[in-house]
């Protein structure tokens, strides 16, 4: 019975209202190019979080917000009992595009009005959540808003953080606050899922003609700052077997590095020395000093660990590595996984499972309730990027399978376990 | 007969007066680190050159300048045949040390200490020349003073280089002229010989345990910039197999570029890629671009013609190289390296043939007379650091090879031919 109610949702969704929406909300911040610029908490945001909260309002939600300025639309389940929740973030890369976060929450607004369109009641409240400060370009570090609901002793760290202009997210706060003085707060809740949908933001969709991904887990993650120490001496007069070229080092260093990651990973492999520094970095001079960084993700806990333990031995001499940030791999519940793709099937659309290598709100969601995410095709795996892009007809896939999982999480009287 | 008196006159040579007059020299400029920093035609540059000055006079020689304030200091022969020349520059790295090119114009002027002390009469004048602006750290391009000097219409495309405070080299060439203005000026002379002593600026006499070396010749270099394009994409999203990651090509083109310096000039390879250039240079990007620097330098013109032709045929894909600066090799004739050698040979003094890695003044006055270098150790191969350091010892052994070599040219009636 459920699944011929999530069916018809998912009919209900509207393709030129969702589009709309989307353009509507990129006028907040708008660039010539194409793109937005709409930092969290800004007037620009502001002004986008006034316009949406009218239009979660005219769709007959009650809005809240929280000490980290997330915001909350609820539409009322039959029930009390913890709501299904989606949503996203408004706010962009300073030279972004109109769909990373923003789908996520223009989507949960469009199943918003696709069930009262289809007159559908549900046993929970269904939500939709705008957690702040997802970039990290404003604040940092990014995920604020949703990594604050989860942990929110993690608040009292943030609040001195300063932007660009020396203003500190607490003063941030205080303006949202002032700007929304009638919108009432409300303490972390219990929820019953969360579910996020959010362009790819890389190119596997794409290149395999699929619209959809089923998203099983976020990879965990490991940056190292690898320093390899040269001797400086004359580009015409030192013999090459007397040279000790930093340079020639930290490229020994990235081959064994990426040795190393190919036999942990396979064809699961992500590994990137995306920054480099190198010193004196004259024409004829022998580098004395390279620095390098490294990204190494993996889905598995015992493969980034074994990346950990050996990653040292397989430095050259005169090479180091220093740890930087960590996150464990995130892998969502298969209840929720298998709610995605029993939508997708439902719904007849090929979809292919898919694991985030990039992080979400998602990723901190997933340690406060049953969480998983749902994508759709990045254009040329382009995103952070005004010619971000994804095809009406994707993004229309993508909120119909949402709003199929929506409508039949929130009619389970039972909670998904995390595992 | 001139022999006996060349082994004579090299037996004057006085090491404390030399090694005190190094000191003395390095007063001007003196850093707190033990170094120097004496830019070209700077104050302190002009007091050096006015204590040279009269050193140079309290010796007995007449002294000159010319348009590009390179000094002459001139003991006659009995003749008026073109002189013997030797010398160097006396300015500095920014953060230089008291050796390079000083040693030079000390040892000059403590040859013809040693000649007046020994009561010796040469055929020709003998010349200490101090040339202008060799390090090139004030005025680009270096060498200015032996360059102008050999190419005299180069001056006038010189006159408006600028330094970091935008003082053109034309002021910076009135300054001087204001500040000795009874030196008389001497259009470029006819020379018989131009020989150059200096430490090596490379580790090799020291790693042989030998004193001196009889340099052969300069080598040529080549300068290329190449830039590598890659794509930007995610780090965490993108697979392997779908980047183009810039630095990647550029490992792989570095490697080829090498592997063709190897064909080409085997043992004697020097290849470096000493500047790079990492875009966006970010830890969770792939590199969209690399640029570097590719310094070739070799002693056989074919050597650097086959390089030059082959090194766009073994770049890989979207990757482009650019020439930038290029030298041709200089081969020091027959008549001067081998006067050098019977020097060595005469005071008993192991020596090894050298090529010269580094540029020199030496460089441009071999287009204009019988050239030729010595080499004495540099401590660590150590150059343009306060570090620099050379033996006492070696700097006598090598001041007594000059010596040896200026009284026997000096005494020659015909030229060395140039080949």
């Amino acid at each position: 019975m459920s699944n011929s109610c999530a069916g018809k949702l998912a009919m209900a969704i509207n393709q030129q209202r969702l589009v709309d929406s989307l353009e509507q909300l990129a006028r907040f911040g708008a660039t010539a190019d194409g793109g937005v610029n709409r930092q969290a908490l800004s007037v620009l945001d502001l002004q986008a979080r006034r316009w949406l909260i009218g239009q979660a309002e005219s769709l007959g939600c009650s809005v809240f917000t929280d000490d980290s300025a997330n915001l909350f639309f609820r539409r009322p389940g039959t029930s009390d009992l913890p709501p299904v929740v989606t949503g996203s973030h408004t706010d962009t890369q300073p030279s972004g595009g109109k769909y990373d976060g923003c789908l996520g929450v223009m989507a949960g607004l469009e199943c918003i009005a696709a069930l009262n369109d289809a007159g559908i009641t549900t046993l929970r409240p269904v939500e939709v959540a705008v957690w702040m400060n997802e970039e990290g370009s404003r604040f940092s570090p990014g995920a604020m808003g949703s990594s604050a609901f989860v942990y929110p002793e993690r608040l009292s760290h943030y609040l001195q953080a300063t932007d660009a202009d020396q203003v500190t997210l607490q003063q941030a706060l205080t303006d949202h606050h002032q700007a929304f003085p009638g919108l009432p707060h409300r303490a972390p809740i219990p929820m019953s899922a969360f579910l996020e949908l959010h362009i790819e933001q890389g190119p596997v969709l794409e290149k395999a003609g699929i619209s959809l991904g089923a998203v099983t887990g976020i990879q965990g993650v490991r940056w190292y700052q690898v320093i390899c120490e040269g001797s400086a001496a004359h580009a015409g007069t030192t013999p090459m077997h007397l040279r000790r070229d930093a340079m020639s080092l930290a490229m020994t260093a990235t081959e064994q590095l990426r040795q190393l990651g190919d036999a942990l990973a396979g064809s699961e492999l992500r590994i990137t020395f995306g920054r480099w520094q190198v010193e004196p970095n004259a024409i004829n001079t022998i580098p004395a000093r390279v620095t390098f960084s490294v990204d190494f993700r993996h889905a598995d806990p015992t493969v980034l660990e074994a990346f950990d333990q050996q990653l040292k031995e397989c430095l050259p001499d005169y090479c180091q590595a220093t740890a930087g940030f960590i996150h464990p791999p995130v892998q969502f519940p298969e209840a929720i996984v298998s709610t995605v793709t029993a939508a997708c099937q439902a719904l007849n659309q090929p979809f292919i499972p898919l694991r985030s290598g990039a992080f979400h709100d998602a990723m901190y969601l997933a340690a406060h309730c049953p969480t998983g995410m749902i994508f759709v095709p990045s254009r040329d795996g382009i995103s952070h990027n005004p010619a971000e892009f994804t095809e009406p007809a994707d993004l229309t896939a993508g909120t119909r399978v949402l709003a199929w999982c929506l409508a039949e999480l929130a009619n389970q009287s039972e909670t998904p376990e995390i595992l």
